[in-house]
């Protein structure tokens, strides 16, 4: 195979992070609760989890579907630090702008701070490569750890102190290449959104620490939400409630009706910072007239573990998670039940799935109930589940996590379906 | 495609992170300043460098070698955070023992490190999951980003402030299951870097701040190395010069004739801590006697950017990199000779290569010399060179980067090589 391999298959007894009855007391988001009891995550400290392999492969197959849509785009994949010097954080101010989120300290008379955000770093790293209007556009993203100390860190996973991030930058020689770029990005997400199940709304937000422009942020319908929007129910407009010129209840001017009010998820975000950094930061290039300008910067950014998190407050019911088929950990869950004859033809199913390199999780515990297998499987939420039994015969039952029905199909029935 | 994909071609014109004619005056170590003039990395501050698209690619090769070698050991792959409190590392008393080398800092009151070892945290999450006898072997690795508050870092990315790293962790019920998978974990290591191109010497070493036992380092011979090893030319004794019993010119007891002694970079360490860190931080399973007994840990390393560099400094020439073929950053390097009929049969041949999936870069800027183009080639260091020119006809120039021949070959042939 070329490309990066992870997992493709996994026998549960052998598994590190089993399922578990209860989540601890002390986590109230439903992400966080579904998580912990599935074995997905651990949580380190307030704000800071652990993935386990379950989570680390459904965040594998984010990063997978981002990486993939970004590429699209012509963006280059790169890897920046997250140690950064003051010195940096001062060209533009935001040692002092955003000092309440950033974590900073002194170690042998330095001064560091921890990657909140990367626009600072990506800058220096742009003005030492480009001099020239024929270097850009240049479109460079990372996938990395972003440190923020947010006061409440309640909501499991949704809001970390640590969490994982794609950010991409892009800098341009005008603002309508910007733009262009900006309005590609906008699709590009949206795909990558629709890939992992979520339906984001774009919607016109504030810049917060990153700038004072109108920027656009994706926001997905959830109660557990901590955003608020106003929107459309025809889908030609949405506003982040805090900036947002009109009220829920107003008439669409398109004529869909009254604007209606939703609490969200922010899944995804999008700032047209324009020349402010390049500014600050002397960042120029040499136009075709030969006059030095400054760069014009855009940064798109994408929360992966918030992702997942957002992909679990929006597909669970009351019996587990339901993973999007792009983004489960494994494509299909295949229980036995025990007994010796049907162990070893779910033994031969297992290794045929392999073969066909379907990814697929494998139920093998001999000192655990069928119900409690069913349980698990419920819990973990892939979304096929596949049982054999003495009951299946040379069959094997399917059931899609999300239906209630089962059917008898054989294994090749199987594989054509599964790939 | 399934797995996690990458990019298969860069047009040289679009690339991020162009050749450079001089390393910066600052660098002193061989790795830094070819890395740097190819474009694989830009340093961000001392001990401190981004990886730019060819150096991730690079990286990301590395790191699919070693999670194939490790998924193969049956280890899991899970992600822990890189932000730990001080209590958790007083657990152990290593908040004190290592204060030199780690970050640490308060915020709002609270007191914080940064990861730059996993034993605590990973011994932590045991603690929480496993109880029987039953629950082991607990094999489990991350890729992550370390932090060590390095005095000197000249060694370009061989010893960085901030690196990447693989780390493995496995937890088990008695030495003796312990040293049976730190057994495979060698010949898996071996086998590792043995893809990377590295012939890593398995080498007798102290602990320094992990444990008392004696450990082992794979350590690769090189004039630039920070290490120095006394080993047996015929390959059965090697120790770091710190810990050695014997000296340099003393006769191997096998008849392989004197020691040697050599300068080395460390690639890889694995240390069997035993049960240190589970008596101290009271982690403890109940086992087939009923009988409460502490657990028995080990830890595995490889620097992943260390690698890179490492292989640098061993593969390279006067003119440039010469990456060893399952590392290397694209399969190929495919030069277009201007001239516009051969620049359309280049552009097919391209075309040909991303259609049967072979990884190609192709230097297609128009206002470069022949010779500039070749000498770029010959620094970037792909260990395969084509060239189309009017001289080639309907055949490719076909030269490897180790060698001074080249033949004519059809596109079927090259692919064919390449694949």
């Amino acid at each position: 195979m070329r490309g990066i391999c992870y997992t493709f298959r996994m026998r549960y007894s052998k598994l590190f992070g089993k399922t578990i009855k209860e989540a601890p007391s002390d986590e109230v988001a439903v992400n966080a609760k579904l998580l912990l009891r599935g074995g997905f995550i651990d949580k380190l400290m307030a704000g800071s989890y652990t993935l386990l392999h379950l989570g680390r492969k459904v965040e594998q197959k984010i990063e997978r579907i981002i990486r993939e849509e970004m590429n699209s785009t012509g963006a280059q994949e790169i890897l920046m630090p997250l140690l950064h010097s003051k010195e940096i954080w001062n060209e533009t101010g935001r040692w002092d702008s955003a000092r309440e989120v950033m974590y900073q300290f002194k170690k042998n008379d330095k001064e560091y701070a921890l990657s909140f955000t990367h626009e600072e770093i990506v800058m220096d790293l742009i003005r030492k490569h480009v001099s020239s209007y024929k270097d850009f556009p240049v479109k460079i993203y990372h996938f990395s750890t972003k440190f923020r100390d947010e006061k409440r860190a309640k909501s499991g996973i949704l809001r970390g102190r640590e969490f994982l991030m794609k950010d991409l930058y892009s800098a341009h020689v005008s603002k309508e290449d910007m733009m262009k770029y900006y309005s590609q990005i906008i699709e590009a997400y949206k795909k990558a959104f629709k890939r992992m199940g979520l339906d984001a709304i774009l919607t016109e937000a504030g810049g917060g620490v990153f700038t004072k422009n109108t920027t656009h942020e994706f926001q997905v319908i959830a109660d557990s939400g901590e955003d608020e929007i106003i929107y459309c129910p025809g889908g030609d407009f949405s506003a982040n409630a805090e900036i947002s010129p009109v009220k829920e209840g107003k008439q669409c001017d398109l004529g869909h009706g009254p604007l209606k009010k939703a609490k969200t998820i922010e899944v995804g975000n999008i700032f047209p910072l324009g020349t402010y950094y390049s500014e600050k930061m002397n960042a120029m290039f040499t136009d075709q007239d030969g006059k030095k300008k400054p760069i014009w910067l855009a940064s798109y950014g994408i929360g992966l573990t918030r992702a997942v998190g957002a992909i679990v407050e929006i597909h669970h019911d009351d019996k587990g998670i339901i993973w999007p088929k792009e983004v489960a950990p494994y494509d299909c869950h295949l229980i036995e039940i025990q007994n010796s004859k049907f162990k070893s033809f779910g033994d031969g199913v297992y290794e045929q799935l392999k073969k066909a390199r379907v990814e697929v999780l494998l139920d093998d515990r001999d000192d655990v109930s069928v119900g409690a297998k069913f349980a698990d499987a419920d819990l973990i939420g892939i979304p096929v589940r596949l049982v054999v039994s003495a009951k299946t015969g040379d069959k094997i039952e399917w059931k899609e996590r999300s239906k209630k029905a089962t059917e008898l199909l054989t294994i090749d029935e199987i594989i054509k379906k599964l790939l």
